[in-house]
C-alpha cells in the first residue's frame, strides 16, 4: 500500500551510501550520483540515440510505438555539478512512454568547471538548435527535474528575454529555484528531507554560482522572476523536501503574473519522488498526471493555440532588454 | 483560438442579465441562475434517475456506456442559495461521462429558508446513506463547484469530526471556502471578475450564515480547518475570481496538513469556467484533468490503499471531539 511505499522510499534514501550530494570532492558526488540513479528502471519500450543540439551532445529518446507530434526538451537533475542525460534516462523516458512523444536530453556543461550561465547557454543553444532545424515552436514542452526543473524555467526565461517565440509548457519536477535559499522549507523540512541539507545544497550550489549574485531572475526565479507571458506551467513537488517552497513561489508568482499553473503536491515523498516509478503508487500517478499535462499543451498546439504564446513573448521582449549575462 | 474564448467568456458574461446573483429578491437570483445554467450542455451519453439519499432528494447520473466501480458524490453551486442537482447537471454529467463512474448529486436545503449548518446536514446526510448501503468510502470521490466546492470540503471536515471513514478524494471547481471574505483577491480581483462583486456573495452570503459567526472551519475553511487526516484534494480555480485566494489558502493549509493536493489555476477564466466545455478549450481541458485525477484515487480504492485512510480518520476522530453546531 501506499502509505507503506511512501515510508520505505524515505528509509532507504536515508542509508548513508545514497545522498547524492555533500561536502564531497566533485568527482565522487557524481559517481554516487551516477550509481544512485542507474538503479531507476528505463521503461522498455524507449529507444536511445547519441546526438547533439547546439555546441553539445544530446540523447534522443523516442517511443518504440507510434511517435506523435512533438519534441520534449529535457534538461536533467544533479545540482548543477552532476548528472548527464543518462542519470534521468529513467525519468524521460516515461515521459516519453507515456506520452509517444520525443524527446532531447541535453548533456550541458556543469559547474565547478563551467559554472552559471554556462548551463543556461547550452540549454538555450540546444532549443535555438531546435527551432533553426524548423521545429515549431508550439509542438516543444521544456521538462526537467530537481536542477533541471530549473533550467527548464530559466532556459524559457531566457528564450523569452532574447525574443525568441516560447514553447509550449514548462514541466518541473522539484526544481531547484532560488540560490538565495531564502524559502522556509530550507529549515523547516530538513529533518524531513532524507536527501538534502541546507549545507549540502549550498555547498554544491556555491560551485554553479561561482561568485555571482544570486539575487537575480536567472539563479532565483522563485523570487525575482516575472514570469509575464511564460507558457502553463506544471510543477510537481514532494512535502519532504527542503526545496519545496521554491515551487510554492514560483506557482505563486505565476498565478500574479496571469499564467496557468498547476503546483502539484504529494505529501510524505521526498525530492523527486517520480524516480521511484514502478515501486511507489505515487510516482507512477505524478507521471501520468505530467503527461497529460503536456499531451494537452501539445494538442493544443496542434489546433493553433501556438501563435498566440509567440505573440505575448515577442511583445515581452520588445518591453524588455534583459539578456543573459 | 483558445485567448480568444477565454476573451469571449468574460465579454459574455459581463452583460448585465448574466449576473447569478446580487441584491435582488431570492426567487428572482434563483430563476437567474437557474436559466443560465440551463444553457449549459450536458453530454449525450448520461443517462438521469430520480432517487433520494437519506433525507434529501438526489439525482443518480450514470454513464450510458460500461460503468467503471466507485461513485461521486456531487454538490451543486448556487450561493448555499440557489441551484439544484439540475443546475448543476453539465458539470456532473461530464465528470460521469468522462470517468465512467456514477454520480449522485445532492438537493440539499438552502439559505435563506434554511441556512448553516443544514446544507452539510443534508450532504452529510447523503454520505452517510452510501455507507449505510454498504458502499466502500474508498471508491467515493465528493465534488462539487462553487458553494458546493466548499461543502465538498466541509463535508469531509464534518465527516472526519464525526469518525466516519472518509472518500478517497476531494474535487472543488472554484470552491467557496470563506465566510469571513478576508482573501486578497475579494478586492484585488473585484474588476477582473465578471461574475462575482463583494456585495454579491456578502448579500448571498449572510442568507448562508443565518447569524452564524463566520469564524469557524465548517463556514471558513480556508482560513480555520484543520485539514489533518484529508484524502488528496485536487482544486481548480480561474484567475478571475474574487473567490481566487479561498483556493489558494485551502490549498497552503493542505500543504501544512501533511495532504496530496493538486492546485489548477487557469489564468484570465472566470468562477467555474468548466461550465463551458465544449466552447472553451480550457474548461475541457481542466475536466479531463479533473476526471484523471478521480480515477487514479478510485484506481488506489481497488488497490487496496484505502484502509490507511480509513485508519487516520478514525485515528483523528478519536483525538478530536468537534462536531456539527
Amino acid at each position: 500500500m501506499s502509505r507503506q511505499q511512501r515510508a520505505q522510499v524515505d528509509a532507504m534514501l536515508r542509508r548513508p551510501t545514497s545522498a547524492p550530494t555533500g561536502p564531497r570532492p566533485i568527482q565522487e558526488i557524481r559517481e554516487g550520483f551516477k550509481a544512485l540513479m542507474a538503479q531507476m528502471p528505463v521503461p522498455a519500450d524507449v529507444r536511445t540515440t547519441e546526438t547533439a543540439l547546439g555546441p553539445r551532445r544530446a540523447l534522443e529518446v523516442e517511443p518504440e510505438g507510434t511517435r506523435r507530434p512533438g519534441t520534449i526538451l529535457y534538461f536533467h537533475g544533479g545540482g548543477w555539478v552532476s548528472g548527464s542525460p543518462e542519470t534521468a534516462l529513467s525519468l524521460t523516458g516515461h515521459l516519453v512512454s507515456g506520452s509517444g512523444v520525443r524527446a532531447y536530453s541535453v548533456d550541458y556543461r556543469l559547474a565547478p568547471e563551467h559554472p552559471f550561465p554556462a548551463g543556461i547557454e547550452d540549454t538555450l543553444a540546444a532549443y535555438r538548435a531546435l527551432l533553426e532545424r524548423g521545429e515549431d515552436p508550439a509542438a516543444i514542452v521544456f521538462a526537467g527535474d530537481s536542477a533541471g526543473g530549473g533550467l527548464a524555467v530559466t532556459t524559457c526565461l531566457a528564450a523569452r528575454d532574447a525574443g525568441l517565440p516560447l514553447p509550449a509548457a514548462v514541466l518541473a519536477f522539484s526544481p531547484g529555484l532560488d540560490s538565495t535559499r531564502t524559502g522556509a522549507s530550507m529549515d523547516a523540512k530538513e529533518d524531513a528531507d532524507p536527501i538534502f541539507t541546507r549545507a549540502a545544497v549550498e555547498y554544491t550550489g556555491a560551485m554553479y554560482l561561482g561568485g555571482a549574485d544570486p539575487h537575480q531572475p536567472l539563479l532565483s526565479p522563485a523570487v525575482y522572476a516575472d514570469l509575464a507571458g511564460f507558457p502553463p506551467l506544471l510543477i510537481q513537488v514532494g512535502t519532504n523536501e527542503i526545496l519545496l517552497d521554491d515551487s510554492t513561489r514560483l506557482a505563486a508568482r505565476a498565478r500574479e503574473a496571469g499564467v496557468d499553473v498547476v503546483l502539484d503536491v504529494t505529501a510524505d515523498v521526498p525530492h523527486v519522488f517520480q524516480v521511484f516509478a514502478g515501486f511507489l503508487d505515487e510516482a507512477d500517478e505524478a507521471l501520468e498526471r505530467a503527461t497529460l499535462f503536456l499531451t494537452q499543451r501539445l494538442r493544443a498546439a496542434q489546433r493553433g493555440d501556438a501563435a498566440s504564446v509567440g505573440v505575448r513573448s515577442r511583445q515581452y521582449a520588445r518591453a524588455n532588454s534583459t539578456r543573459l549575462p
